[in-house]
């Protein structure tokens, strides 16, 4: 077994090989912990949040989108990227909740960080309960279509826990939004 | 507020704008719901699979390991791509569990499925629970870096509710493995 105190891969070099709308993608030479050296081909990504907004009688207020990539309808949680990286997450959060579905909260906990896809992408996501919610307009970009509507918390856990809601951020969120609200799962 | 029934993004062209070794990245031409044309930049991706091996005392099997997009030493469960779109994803499963920590399980315990960033990668992990465990030598790819360890599925689920756990395939599926084995969390 290889064994090596320092794993980290230093950077030698970096360029730019697709920069596109949504994403940028870099391909770096780095040199390996054993003094070897590699390519690391990834994601540039300034960051992004979500949120889990709980109503007063215990309903989640979960989106429905189509998610091209994965060619379907996927349930989720409202969520979005940072407008830059120095963008506030918190502020980050409460824009695009009420960008997404209109609605203010008057409390907010942070739930921890969420990073989807470290073998491949920088994004990181900070993840947010939200209650006392206050309802208002909807604000969607152009090219963003997405249904708004609401769930009982308890029937989301019971979809998570049988594997029939499959984002990732969407599945951490709530688990961990019901464990606070609830005390257990 | 804008209302469709039918949310789905038809794909009216598609091209390959970047051909890595870890990464293919595609630009497709799609049709909005509304009749309006867009683009949707992804990756694509074969899919991939994670386990959550679990010894008789309740330790889980896990890795430490540099993830460069992110720049740290992440904890995280044993993973890996599938080797093609063909591959079975329990096979898969136990073939990486197998290279990356010499393990193989007795007994095998579907967590669902996982969908780490559904808005620019078409990439699935499904996930896995692992009992039975028999210790064998590890098999790395050369440019393979990891520290295998074991630690308390307890302390594990504790430093994921408290936020001290990033990685999300390595968050859901212990959580998940967590509440199958004890019934709560």
């Amino acid at each position: 077994m290889k064994e090596f105190n320092d794993l980290t891969e230093k950077q030698l070099a970096s360029r730019e090989v697709f920069a596109g709308k949504i994403m940028n993608v870099l391909v770096d030479d780095i040199e390996l912990p054993d003094g070897h050296t590699a390519t690391r081909e990834y994601i540039s990504h300034c960051g992004a949040v979500c949120v889990v907004p709980v109503t007063e009688d215990g309903k989640v207020v979960m989106e429905r989108q189509y998610r091209y990539p994965i060619r379907r309808v996927v349930r989720e949680i409202p969520a979005g990227k940072l407008d830059g990286r120095n963008e506030d997450h918190l502020e980050a959060a409460k824009r695009e909740l009420k960008e997404e579905t209109g609605i203010t909260a008057d409390n907010w906990h942070s739930l921890g960080r969420y990073v989807p896809a470290p073998a491949y992408s920088e994004e990181d996501i900070d993840m947010y309960l939200a209650t006392g919610l206050h309802y208002g307009e909807q604000k969607l970009d152009d090219e963003e279509f997405l249904c708004v509507y609401e769930e009982p918390i308890e029937s989301l856990v019971e979809d998570i826990l049988a594997g029939r809601i499959s984002d990732g951020k969407t599945q951490i969120a709530i688990l961990k939004a019901y464990k606070i609200l609830k005390g257990t799962l």
